[in-house]
């Protein structure tokens, strides 16, 4: 059933979007501040469908930002991007496309492919690929799922595209994707993977957007309510409050096309309370005064205290008041063949995956 | 009018292609032994066409290889990565190809449009967009004549293919196409530009595979009769012997995607009369004690003395007695427009050209 989104909740979905972004896909701020300018100017609302409204055999495309989230607060989209991708795919494949896919709900991929179905008129699908947000290519459901991720288009601020018309495997695509990224400027648009409806029935998380909106939702009335909402929203997607504390150390780099890097945190009237996190573009792994407390593919997010805002790795700082919580993944991303792509050892922790019991929706 | 080249002709082409590869263009020997193998055992000759046999409006479509010749001398090709990137590119525009042009006429890059033909049973045209060899995308005259180098393929060994759907200019192709080279190994088959027959022949540098030809069968001829050819050869390019000599010295280093030296060397019998070249995969200034004496586009040739055979930079070493040719550049090289991509400044040489007489092809 087709649903809308207006310009009255595009702020929830930007606060749930980047708090199910455990620190990544992009600042949310600048991806809110867009849709509401495309919405505003064209007067309309987000189409919205489900899964099942999509036709088996009509074509759908995801679609992301590609790059580091500390190139992406800085190098803003010329905006157009991301349907001269999709534009790409068209007429590479001869066919038009019948929807939008969110390639991962976390940060502001989420908001993208709804500013993208704006300009292209076309609905966007309630679900992703990732449940959350994860820095490479082959780490999502549909990849994990067996679809190809090509043809996959690549374009630039200068309206430059690139189709990458047959690659090996996922991650070449991601090899080969993120070269051209870091030669674009360190974040490019992305569409990619293509698949028709029946594919997609097969692989998508389905719900995450109105996972989102609910989060994000909470949120707001709380503020409005002037209380905190950090306990709600761990408990909205089945998860705990790790810790609270303030950040009192902040690692960070951008190699290879990421953000990388760690930081600390300290309790609140206990400085040896500690724990600490490692990130690439997301948070991966924490630990608690050297115990392992939660790792990927499970989610990691930093709030802060006061207004239960996300905050992006790329926006981390010393001396922030945050508040950590861990939320289990969705079941999708907890298969043995999930896990050997998204598991800790596949960032190179050599640490054991706990899951943290339950699912993301349940 | 159609003509054939047989395994009889193999040989002379791959000495005339070295020999105008100005040190680049990729290894001869390795072209040939897979050209000769490809004839041998589909049996039959390859078809070669004049550029007015080419309909106006058929597609026809030049390739060549990417990358620095000392990657390409180790690294071999799988065989039809070539093929693969044209049949891509039929995909893609959903039409299908009619001709395979000669990207650059210098090196081994004359012989794989010859090894395309036979596998996909198609003739080649009789010249290039070089009439001689060049490191960079844009310097070719269909770039110079404003023909847009997208839609282009680039293919790697392992059968990916990435098609540059729209690039904004030569040298964003070459920015990115690079790249990808450099990631996929160091060498990659490269199928552009894509034009019809009226842009092809307002912007071929026509006769070159057949002026290779005739400047190997000189060398062979003379190798027959044991007498030295390499006056002979300078002269059939309408240039003049610049040096003759032992190397003395030679840096190279392969950055950047390219293979990037200078080599020294000095005169039989005096060793204080010395020549020095710089070059960029190819040969690109060449001074004489000090002073200027032959700049690109002008081709400067280094040949084993002993047999004309033509040496690419890839294979330059200490000791080797060689001669130095200098030829001048087609006239297509040389207007304006030409020069500004093709001159000495545009290699980051703050020197004059000063053209040759005359021309290569008169």
């Amino acid at each position: 059933m087709e649903r809308e989104i207006t310009l009255a909740d595009v702020e929830a979905i930007a606060i749930g979007a980047g708090i199910l972004g455990t620190g990544g896909g992009g600042n949310t701020y600048l991806g809110r501040v867009l849709l509401e300018k495309e919405m505003s100017e064209r007067g309309k609302p987000c189409r919205i469908i489900d899964v099942d409204d999509v036709a088996d055999d009509a074509y759908a495309c995801a679609i992301g930002g590609m790059g580091a989230p500390t190139v992406g607060v800085e190098k803003l989209p010329q905006g157009d991007e991301y349907m001269i991708a999709m534009r790409a795919l068209e007429e590479h494949i001869h066919a038009p496309l019948s929807a939008i896919l969110i390639g991962e709900i976390g940060g502001s991929n989420a908001l993208r492919p709804l500013i993208c179905g704006l300009q292209m008129d076309l609905p966007v699908v309630d679900g992703d690929g990732m449940g959350r947000a994860f820095p490479e290519l082959q780490m999502d459901t549909f990849a994990i799922g067996g679809l190809s991720l090509s043809p996959m288009a690549l374009a630039d601020c200068h309206g430059n595209v690139v189709i990458f018309h047959h690659v090996d495997s996922p991650r070449r695509a991601e090899q080969y994707g993120r070269l051209l990224t870091i030669e674009m400027g360190g974040s490019a648009a992305l569409a990619m993977p293509l698949m028709n409806g029946a594919q997609m029935k097969a692989t998508i998380i389905g719900g995450t957007l109105s996972l989102a909106q609910r989060m994000g939702e909470l949120v707001l009335d709380a503020r409005r309510r002037s209380v905190e909402s950090i306990d709600a929203v761990a408990a909205l997607g089945h998860g705990h409050v790790l810790f609270r504390g303030k950040i009192t150390d902040v690692e960070r780099r951008t190699v290879q096309g990421f953000a990388r890097g760690r930081i600390k945190l300290a309790a609140f009237g206990d400085p040896n309370d500690t724990l600490e996190i490692v990130f690439q573009n997301e948070n991966l792994v924490a630990w608690r005064n050297g115990e392992l407390v939660c790792t990927v593919p499970d989610l990691i997010c930093i709030l802060n205290l006061e207004d239960s805002e996300p905050i992006g790795t790329e926006m981390l700082r010393y001396g922030l008041r945050v508040a950590v919580i861990a939320m289990p993944a969705p079941k999708e991303l907890k298969t043995p063949q999930a896990l050997a792509v998204v598991g800790p050892a596949a960032f190179g922790y050599d640490v054991e995956f706990q899951p943290l019991a339950g699912d993301l929706l349940m």
